[in-house]
């Protein structure tokens, strides 16, 4: 199996591509599953694109087709997903009654230049990204995993109903939105997502992440007035100058003495020429906290702060919210349980109840909703031994972590029985 | 007439006071005018307290007076002054028919240490300012000038009327104002203010100073909320933060290519201690600009920045106009009149049309509400030779310039007939 | 013994008195000590003046002095206090053997002008501030409750001996590292030290707290060069200017994830007048965190926007460092044995191991310097129940928390036996 | 003649080129001067492109030339001068003994969308730009003035010898420093400019142009450390921070009481995700002044705020300078010469000696090379009535300021004799 995992998940990271991009790397699940006895989900029927901000255009998707292609990935299939989206759902009914998960696997990439480095174990073995992008956060390991356990599953041996979710665009928590009001949640009773790294040791069971946090990602569009930089100053106003003002005051916004108070503007593009006062300015950024409230007081005073940059440079702007992720609630009594799975593989000292994860994930959006109707759900993680941090040109897991996660979750989906289904 | 000129003036710089505090100098010019045929009018009969803002408060007041006191000025007088106000009013009647002329004299001083180094003269000769306070701009001079013209005038051998103004608070901008409303320039048909220094050669005669700038000063109080700065950073609301984004963005005005476009922040206080979020911070400023439109502007938008640096911060903020002064439209025919005497007394190349000034003073309000009567008015200018720039602690002028400047103002109104009267 | 530690605090709150100023403070205290068989340094004795930063003149603790003349303190004893320093160090030997204590009790008031609403007790009951500082910060009740243990433990029944340091300036973190040079510590086994309030219910007790922050207070003065705003602004070297760069970019130090990261400029004071580009600015302002190693980042972070914001301006600046605390590290032992006695005392719901506190104490310095010599030491809280927090005008604690404070720290110390004795 | 004019402005227009990829306008001016008795130097012998910062690359090249094709010029042409350069220079000899001329024209465009509204009347006249940038500094004008008075002037029948440089990337300030190795201004005795606009009235003749400004255009590159914006912020340096930074404190740059201190930031590019802290920025902008000294003390304050900004934020900085052109001091001979002739073809009302540009060209790096040679130079202006400032979407030249234009100049060399050589 850990031969098979390692094929699969290098073959993946090589294909590396964008959020809803994802059109090789999800052409590459339907090939994997192909023949097996599961019911799949793509198109409309596994995300819904409208609603969605910054949604690629038809161009960028024809051309993340047309790499595709040229990597020798199918033609029809590619097509389809680019228009249709890049979602996967995947039912595997078990043999008995029991519960109904959701699985989630992630499975886009950043939009980091992979190191290139000896150091680093894909340069070095040959399977780096070809595409520009970089799977940066394990999400490579994920989709593998996701398609490993697939194949344990189909035998049926367990009680209820899988359902794996392969997401897009995690990264700019865009990809869980988009797929609940296609009815991925529908009837399900337990909800687990599963990430990879953490600079935990290989293989390290963690039963659930906490200090996961909130999020809320932003665009602000500065619009001022163009003018000749020495004939008409005066005329001017300042875009660039406002997208500055907003930008220093941001990083500068009050921190807490309860709560993480996260805000990064991440991207800005603006003006047209060295001696034009340049009227335009594009910015992105977000904000994030571990306490839900804080996350959205940080919004709230980023649109202070938008509103007195413009105000002070005379410019107008407008601010767009264009994705966003909640804080992380796991279920004790679904905690217990995969701990107790991962106790009885690993033995004590390869389990941990909790580890901090500075940082979001979308998946929170679907633990919510499915908390919301009843369901338990927690966030596991699996230690990657990753000696950079995540999002890093040489971040990257250590391969021997992949069996070890696989083998917890289908242990996990084996072992439960009707007494743990809430009710 | 030169060594009591020099007398006068160093008697004058060694008492420098500050705006609305110069009772020593207000006492100097009415006992250096004792018992000479002058009218003198003092109090609510020179200028009208009401209105100014943060005029000087009564300790501040007792306390010039009680300085003056012990350097030797006479008590009853100085209460006088301290309680009613520092301006000085001489009226001298001229035997025959003629214009009404009010000529300005500014009496006050500067929040400067003066050097106490060798090379700068008021030091080396032991005349150095003993108050605190500093003539760095002249205004000593100005004095003693008005002083002398005064003595040589009294003989009545003049056409028409000379009414001279020893005003209070140039610096700053508010004596002129003050003076208005007391009637100091009802029936006033020409108007001459005189300024001396400018790195101009030592008596050089300029006909009226070009470019004088309109100004406006400000006062912002920033308002926030105290909060302990490691305790509860997320309550406070920070006020010196306002006031710091203020600044930058006050500095970062845009300029013109029309017109000069000045801006200063010149005081900050702010905050209570190291570990709390200040809640409180008060910047003082000026906009100023050769062109009173752009002047007008540059205040519109200090206020847009203030709007926006308190937004920014989620604090109040306040801003008060304190003082104010317009630009110099000088009257071509008043001009010629002044430039043609000066030619006679002190040939070509002791005389210029024009030079420019690029400061303000609020003569200038005084000139044109003299104008909106119907008279005429200018600024004339006379050469220091002054090494340093007005406002530094090593300004002083060359003594060589009073006696040209008394007897330039002096030939001035002299020699004035009913023919140039405008009508 | 309510009633006497009610009266002691309000007299205590009515003088509080900024530090190293607690004249009146630590006449009190001698005052109330009078006659006890207890042995009492004060003056070089109890703290070394040498070294201090920012230490007041002489001026101001005549000032102090005097206040406190006039508000009916022993003339000679305040005297000697302003003169020499106001640390009182108390000790009360015990009747057999034992281990060597040093308790802390700081007596400084904060520059806060208290609140004068009915809402606050001490201005509803007659016992508001007199003097312009203010007790924000529950010193009094510190104060007064080593006053009252003091009185309690006069009959020597209690193993070992017992110092209780009165300790100048805490607010500013500078009267720790004074007393230390004095010998204070000399021989101290174990370390206490006591805060009220956090916002606990009234006389909960703490065994320690945890999160106590690392801090360093500096000042910084920008040095430029003064020029007329309007005459020759491209002469001048702004101060203001860039001490206004410098916090802006102080604020935004970048977070970190692994620790609290505060940054405060609390103070601001520049420039000279409206009309000139100053020359002179002087900020104060402190880092802290919980994490030891962070702090020391942060203020070389502090460093690096200090140069930068000089550099930018083209001005010099200076920083000094004029306080610090570091972070607390509690022995488990000693926490173990305050938390039994407190069980004992009040109940397992009257007490907690541990609470956060966010903010920093410069008894951390006396702890660290105790266990350096193989002491032990922790920092106990009692809840105050105070509904406004630390520093604030309307900050202040039940004072049914009194009681039990002394009480819990009477029975720590009578049942301590030798076999908790370190060794 | 004015049709003519008229139809070639309009076409130049159509074709709107940026920098130094003006293919289809230099291929347009080789097409309307074939056939002509005239020596043509293109490419190498026109312009050397060595040494030109940024200058365009083959794709970028490539892509003008397949746009030129695709518009119907002529592709061999295009390759050439897409490969070589877009200089084209025009020798003319005269008939008898003279002055050597160079007369320069520039032929670029300006990356500006032009205006769509029907009050525009390239808009309304259908002859706006194809290309996505534009015409709006009336170089359109300029290149068919010169194509006509070539046509005019090749009949011989003056004295000496005209050379027209039809020189690219006038904006930006590139173009002209390109040109002098490649020896175009060898042997060359007197030099003209000619620039359209400035809001004077259509036609008049201005014989210098007085504050044109010197200028350096600057681009600065961030350079700091990628990071998880919430995962480990503290372990990020923040390259857009740093350059936001810079471009505050670049627009508050002190102004000066002397001369003209524009400063500009006119572009911005930094970041790679919402979610990473950003290692990378680059922003482009210039300083210009009226004064040559203070533009460079401009330009020595920028790399101050640069430095700063860099050390401020823990990034590394790198200013490269990428054009420059400086101030103008005509030659008052040969503005005598050309407003003599003016005045002779207009009338007085027609001429003004003078009139202020306030903005750069660097023709003024030809005039100083040529000047510093031995020649003369001057900067001549024609009135080209647009409502709307340069460089604005709108702008646009009355087409009855063409005629003029080419009749002045023909003038200017018909009319130059011996005598006026300088010697």
């Amino acid at each position: 199996m850990r031969d098979e995992l390692v094929r699969l998940r290098r073959e993946i990271h090589r294909h590396a591509e964008l959020p809803f991009l994802e059109v090789a790397t999800a052409a590459l699940i339907l090939r994997e599953l192909e023949g097996l006895p599961v019911q799949i989900r793509t198109g409309a029927a596994a995300m819904t694109i409208d609603g969605v901000v910054d949604y690629p255009s038809v161009e960028q998707r024809a051309e993340a087709a047309a790499a595709a292609v040229a990597a020798g990935f199918d033609e029809t299939t590619l097509t389809a997903l680019a228009e249709n989206g890049t979602a996967v759902v995947v039912d595997i009914p078990g043999a008995r009654p029991g519960p109904t998960w959701a699985l989630r696997f992630d499975i886009d990439g950043l939009p980091i230049v992979e190191s290139t480095s000896p150091v680093h174990l894909p340069a070095r073995a040959g399977f780096a990204s070809q595409t520009g992008a970089m799977h940066a956060c394990g999400h490579d390991g994920h989709t593998a995993i996701g398609l490993q356990l697939a194949r344990q599953l189909v035998d049926g041996d367990f009680p209820g109903h899988v359902r794996m979710l392969f997401q897009p665009a995690e990264e700019g928590s865009r990809g869980a939105a988009a797929m609940i009001p296609a009815g991925v949640l529908d009837g399900v009773d337990r909800f687990l997502a599963l990430h990879l790294g953490h600079s935990l040791p290989a293989g390290l069971a963690v039963g659930t992440g906490v200090g996961v946090q909130a999020t809320t990602k932003f665009r602000v569009t500065f619009t001022g007035i163009e003018a000749h930089a020495a004939g008409a100053p005066q005329e001017g106003r300042n875009a660039v100058a406002a997208a500055a003002t907003a930008i220093l005051h941001i990083l500068a916004l009050p921190r807490s003495s309860k709560a993480a108070t996260n805000a990064n503007v991440g991207t800005i593009a603006g003006g047209s020429a060295t001696n034009i006062v340049p009227s335009s300015c594009v910015i992105t950024g977000e904000v994030r906290s571990d306490d839900g409230a804080t996350c959205e007081d940080l919004l709230e005073r980023v649109r202070g702060v938008i509103d007195g940059a413009a105000r002070t440079w005379g410019v107008e702007s407008e601010l767009v919210v264009t994705a966003s992720a909640t804080t992380l609630h796991p279920d004790d009594v679904l905690v217990d349980e995969v701990v107790a799975v991962a106790r009885r593989l690993f033995g004590d000292a390869g389990v941990r109840r909790t580890a901090t994860m500075s940082a979001s994930d979308d998946a929170t959006i679907l633990a919510r909703e499915v908390q919301r109707a009843g369901g338990l759900a927690t966030y596991v993680m699996v230690g990657g031994a990753n000696e950079h941090p995540h999002h890093h040109p040489l971040f990257d897991i250590d391969e021997d972590c992949l069996v070890p996660a696989v083998r917890w979750l289908e242990e996990v989906i084996r072992s439960a029985d009707d007494h743990s289904l809430h009710d």
